[in-house]
């Protein structure tokens, strides 16, 4: 369904980047592989006229943006309801110090999805996305633990946002001070930031037998950097 | 300004939690740790009436969440013009891995604040409020870097949200699976994630005798845990 190399989305007036331009992205590749290595997405979406943002898990299947909760969440339910959203997912790679106040920064990687949310209603699409949302969260997940029951999959809602509407900003390198700043004797750099995964707890009734998979070892927040 | 153990804020129709109300919170304490540890807050409002979700850096002061950024922004000014706002923060503490692919979960804690922003425009708050942010963003920086200069001030824009209306969402421990499914074999638990730092990056123009400051040298996120 997805071309190998997808054309760069058609840039819109929410999608031009007006400050930092060169900080701006279109295509693709770049936009997909925030999407894919962010964990959370911040959702934002009115309800009754006023703003919410809420952060959920998502899942990328092509130009398919999922994202999935209980039923009886009402908040899912009004994002369903064909109102519009803009999903967000920033990665902060590091603080940028820099001599003055003023030229401190962050170096990040984000990402603004636009668009307006589809229901899943199709069981098999939507058993589909649920697997690309565990397998998201954790690469290899989905086929290692108990597929949703037909109740199960009842009980959750499933929607999709197209992302054809989308813009990713950048950031990278050092601190930029002005030059009569650099003498100053305050210390500037970058202080790298990386979401990293601890040791695993095993549940208090795990059985004795049952091996750690290979896909928990990496101390790296697992799907990061793929 | 800010007594010592704030009231617990009065629950409204947005704060009041649906789903899992066990995991709400609305006590401050709760609260300002949260938006405390966060680096980054992802705040929701509508430019002519659609949805935007845009990260920010913030600072906290008493009851008071600061944004900053800059003048020319035009996402900042529309937050300034008396729309309604909803900001985020969100701290994913661990994922949880049950047997069935339905009660996978994420260990968090999130905030989310509404309020409708002002525009700080007392350069004595304004410049308090910039070193709350930098403060916030890294504990101690403040004094440790050239304050902004009056052309510098002019040309940044600081909003204040009032934590007034707000409400923490938490949730903790291990899988809680189906008592049929505890058996399957499927290896459970909790993988514990944390934003972490690396090792500083100097500037290539930082000179050899400036020191690295001792607020550098803790591995995790500075200013996390407080």
């Amino acid at each position: 369904m997805t071309p190998d190399t997808p054309d760069p989305l058609d840039v819109t007036a929410r999608t031009r980047l007006r400050r930092h331009a060169e900080r701006g992205h279109h295509d693709r590749a770049t936009i997909d592989a925030i999407l894919d290595e962010a964990l959370v997405c911040h959702v934002g979406f009115a309800v009754e006229g006023r703003p919410w943002v809420v952060p959920m898990l998502h899942g990328r299947d092509g130009d398919r943006l999922y994202l999935h909760g209980a039923v009886g969440n009402h908040l899912l339910r009004s994002l369903a309801t064909g109102v519009e959203a803009c999903a967000t997912v920033t990665l902060i790679d590091g603080l940028v110090l820099a001599r003055s106040a003023f030229h401190h920064s962050v170096n990040y990687r984000s990402v603004m999805v636009f668009g307006t949310p589809w229901l899943v209603d199709d069981d098999q699409e939507k058993r589909a996305a649920l697997d690309v949302i565990v397998d998201h969260v954790l690469p290899g997940r989905a086929d290692d633990s108990r597929p949703a029951s037909p109740r199960e999959l009842e009980l959750t809602t499933v929607i999709g946002i197209p992302i054809t509407e989308a813009s990713a900003k950048i950031r990278t390198g050092g601190p930029v001070d002005d030059e009569e700043d650099v003498a100053l004797g305050h210390w500037a750099g970058v202080l790298p930031l990386e979401l990293r995964a601890g040791e695993p707890i095993p549940a208090d009734d795990l059985a004795d037998d049952v091996v750690l998979p290979a896909y928990l070892a990496d101390p790296r927040r697992p799907g990061s950097g793929r």
